[in-house]
């Protein structure tokens, strides 16, 4: 067991990290707090964004001096490279730092080995407190380096029988508008905001985050397979926040001139474009995270392609019976195939039920 | 506010009656608790079964002398006529009762008049303390003295994705063996358990209540409107408990020889049963609360005719994306017309997630 004071000063640094969450892409999201040698908290600092000093850099510049001696905790191993920024287990030791606890491990194979240059320095390193709160923080990021595309949050909100929409296809509103508002918190945490042509033909999205302080906008993404859904004047096409259009290799654009397009190739034997070619494109473009809006048919091609990696559904206390329904065909004919979740959170959200899980590894019923 | 100690003393009065849950029909769930002149419990009692001790009775032979000069707890206004046992309001006075403080008032025609019976008496009469838990607690059968039909819980297992099965029909097992497990306690505390024909064609189920310990088995009900889903041998025929098949008024029964049934008219323009003479037949034969348990037909039609009063739903963290949805045709076709609820309770069951819910007064977004 570590010592509460580790313990406590981990938890703080994981609580600073997400305060980046949705601005840093392509880096990861990091805390980090230094605590003099008496152990008093003398410095704190988070990553920004992008191009902005490590957390480490802000916590020892709050520190000065009096890191001398101390113990820093950051949850993301200190790297060892340089990039934008000089690297951080260099800046640690320069500002005399006795001992660097950190919490996950870096996997990044450009900027692992902090750990071994500050050990050769002289500094003790301990490594693995509290990873679990440190990578379910940073999962995004995570899946992104471990994968090589970006991780995928799907959402959803539907009536407590899984519908969409009523039989006629009216759909405003199922969910609440504290749920509403709760999409905007997850639009920003995201890199990218990613919707299919029938949702984009029936309800004319914005996209955009609204309501929430200090948001860098998502890249809003359109799977346009045809090139028949997006027209001009689209409230998606506006200048709140960046636009993509993935269609299809084949597809005609010249009415998306001045749209920031890609030609993606089609699923194959599928409708639709294929997820992993459009996956890799938005990694390509510094996307980490992806925000999956809907509807049923793009859900249901991401969850065939395992390419679900977090599910969040807004469960509004509401019956149908009749209407589309929430996921369309993933591929899953019978019951031993199902796409089983594990349960990481349930709140309630005004009237509404939100329900968080995560693919189990699978394991077949016998 | 009432005082800490009548709040206290009604609150355990509460979880008296509820110990009756299912094994009371016709009668309410009633507790009762008594204390003595100074204030300290000398008896308690709830209702166990129809034709058995009213719950104050129990308390009062409980507390004998030490009932002279205290206050009663009962959560349903002491009865005023003389059933099959005699009327508490007359037991309480001649045990020198001298305060009867009580939750609910009784709305039924034959019992009511019990708080002017005491007032008469002189004993110090109070109502409505803790109405809103008591009345909770004795949904199912106020409902029932109010409507004149049972109440009726639907209780559905569903994926997340709103499927009662995969694409081929599969089901077993989509919620956990702790949901399963939980909807015995369900069946245990209803009157009776209804199915359709669908359900019992596909799963041959048994209904029956295991592994609750001291349940009364509910009355088992196949709406089995042609006649043909019920066969000789079908596990629903065994005598664990008693079943009723409920077959239209021009269906054919000689292979049911033996078994109870009962002819009701057609729903009016639809397929299946009228529901409300269903639940009119089940009414008059004591039922007071029925645990509808699907499939989608049969809950479609309940919804249609307004006859959900409850809604239990056990949420498995599955995925399906194909498969029957858990609500059939309940005659919505557009959002403006949608059944709203209001969640109740969410708990963790095992893996799974259960929502109760119960509908809202009616009123239409604008």
């Amino acid at each position: 067991m570590a010592p509460v004071a580790d313990v406590d000063a981990m938890r703080r640094a994981v609580a600073l990290a997400a305060r980046g969450l949705g601005s840093t892409s392509p880096n990861p999201v990091v805390g980090c707090v230094v605590l003099d040698a008496s152990g008093h908290e003398v410095g704190t600092g988070y990553h920004e964004r992008a191009g902005n000093p490590h957390a480490e850099v802000h916590a020892l510049r709050a520190a000065g001096v009096l890191a001398r001696g101390g113990t820093a905790y950051v949850t993301l191993e200190p790297c060892n490279h340089t990039g934008r920024t000089g690297p951080c287990a260099q800046a640690l030791i320069e500002a005399g730092i006795a001992r660097v606890v950190y919490a996950v491990a870096d996997p990044d194979p450009r900027a692992t080995g902090g750990a071994d240059t500050l050990r050769a320095a002289g500094v003790r390193v301990e490594g693995g407190l509290l990873a679990d709160e440190a990578e379910a923080g940073n999962a995004a990021w995570l899946t992104s380096v471990r994968l090589g595309r970006p991780h995928v949050r799907w959402k959803y909100a539907a009536t407590l029988d899984g519908r969409v929409a009523a039989a006629d296809g009216t759909s405003r509103w199922i969910t609440s508008p504290e749920s509403r508002a709760d999409v905007h918190r997850l639009r920003a945490e995201a890199d990218a905001v990613v919707v299919g042509s029938g949702t984009a033909r029936a309800d004319d999205p914005h996209l955009a985050v609204r309501g929430v302080d200090g948001a860098v906008q998502p890249l809003r993404v359109v799977v346009d397979t045809g090139a028949t859904a997006v027209r001009p004047g689209a409230r998606v096409l506006d200048d709140a926040a960046p636009t993509l259009v993935a269609v299809a290799d084949d597809a005609t654009v010249d009415h998306l001139a001045g749209t920031d397009t890609v030609r993606l190739p089609r699923a194959a034997g599928g409708r639709g474009l294929s997820v992993p070619a459009l996956l890799a494109a938005l990694h390509e473009r510094g996307v980490r995270s992806v925000l999956l809006e809907g509807g049923p048919t793009l859900a249901g091609a991401f969850a065939a392609e395992g390419a679900v990696d977090e599910v969040v559904g807004y469960l509004a206390p509401v019956l149908l019976g009749a209407g589309p329904a929430v996921l369309g065909d993933a591929g899953i004919a019978t019951i031993a195939d199902a796409l089983r979740l594990s349960v990481t959170d349930t709140t309630r959200i005004g009237p509404d039920l939100r329900v968080t899980a995560r693919p189990r590894p699978t394991t077949k019923e016998t």
